[in-house]
């Protein structure tokens, strides 16, 4: 039995490319789950800052009626690896040239700073141009304090950043990277 | 001139007992305000999880018009101390004799066994009697593997937990007892 090439085609390519196309937030949800079922790091989102203003109570429990979104002050992601404490930020941005700044809110940028401080490790993970890289908190930092620049350049990743490949299974292997940057490439 | 009693009297209260009363989220909060301010760590309530069914848009941004409350499978609190990840859940009970298990969900206790494996710093903070205890994660997953029972009696916290007293600032110094169980008395 024979099937036209365009199905065989398709279903090669779902195979292959199963994550294409997933956004940042996503892409990192199913590593970190890769992570923890794998017993390879506590990793997770946290839940999005939300402030309640009206509950009502049901049978099942209570359902918010009313409630409004706040700003993070510290980073979307954290946890532990390694017996280290681990800190980041993802963004994704559709700019070509650079990473606007205004992506990053100025109490993230003091948190960034007191994490370094107190010896975690802090980075951000940004996708530009379709490809995805970690940029170090200290590096990114240095940025900042080096210039008035309202958005890092994307030659800043390509040169300062470390690239982070997509693959099936953890779709994105950042841990790999960071092994690399703080625990000086062993795994 | 001289003012009755009684009102001298409630004024020494309110400045020698200005937490007393107030719950025990409220004193990790203000706490780790204190501890965040002074540089001593950084620790953080996460936020409450809530999954998002409706929002609508206006001028000042987005607003939630329906949403409910997530079960949690990891603990309330985590952050960065001394280099090392700390997490920690805490409840108050008002039963008098025993803390009952069901105010820790079956996620939240693997979690606990998790975060030991990594090499992390987990405990609970447990109000109970008016009185604030650390019972170290390893501890309490011992009572939970050697009995069936359905709650942790008041003396297993005297016995094997720490107390925590209640202070000025910060209301509630549990790093201090962190210093102790985990740092060898070193601060």
């Amino acid at each position: 039995m024979q099937y036209p090439n365009n199905i065989v085609k398709k279903k090669t390519s779902t195979v292959s490319y199963g994550n294409r196309g997933m956004d940042l937030e996503n892409l990192l949800n199913l590593s970190n789950s890769y992570y923890e079922e794998r017993n390879i790091a506590l990793i997770f989102k946290k839940p999005t800052p939300v402030g309640i203003v009206d509950v009502h109570y049901t049978t099942k429990g209570k359902v918010i009626d009313k409630a409004y979104f706040k700003a993070p002050s510290t980073l979307d992601y954290n946890g532990l690896y390694r017996g280290k404490y681990i800190e980041f930020e993802a963004k994704e941005t559709k700019m070509k040239t650079s990473f606007p700044l205004h992506n990053i809110h100025p109490h993230q940028i003091k948190h960034i700073r007191k994490v370094i401080d107190h010896d975690g490790i802090v980075f951000l993970v940004v996708k530009i141009q379709q490809l995805v890289y970690l940029l170090d908190g200290q590096v990114f930092l240095s940025f900042i304090d080096q210039t008035k620049r309202q958005s890092i350049p994307y030659s800043y990743f390509v040169e300062h950043g470390h690239l982070i490949k997509e693959k099936i299974d953890p779709p994105l292997d950042y841990l790999k990277v960071v092994d690399q940057i703080y625990f000086g490439g062993n795994s």
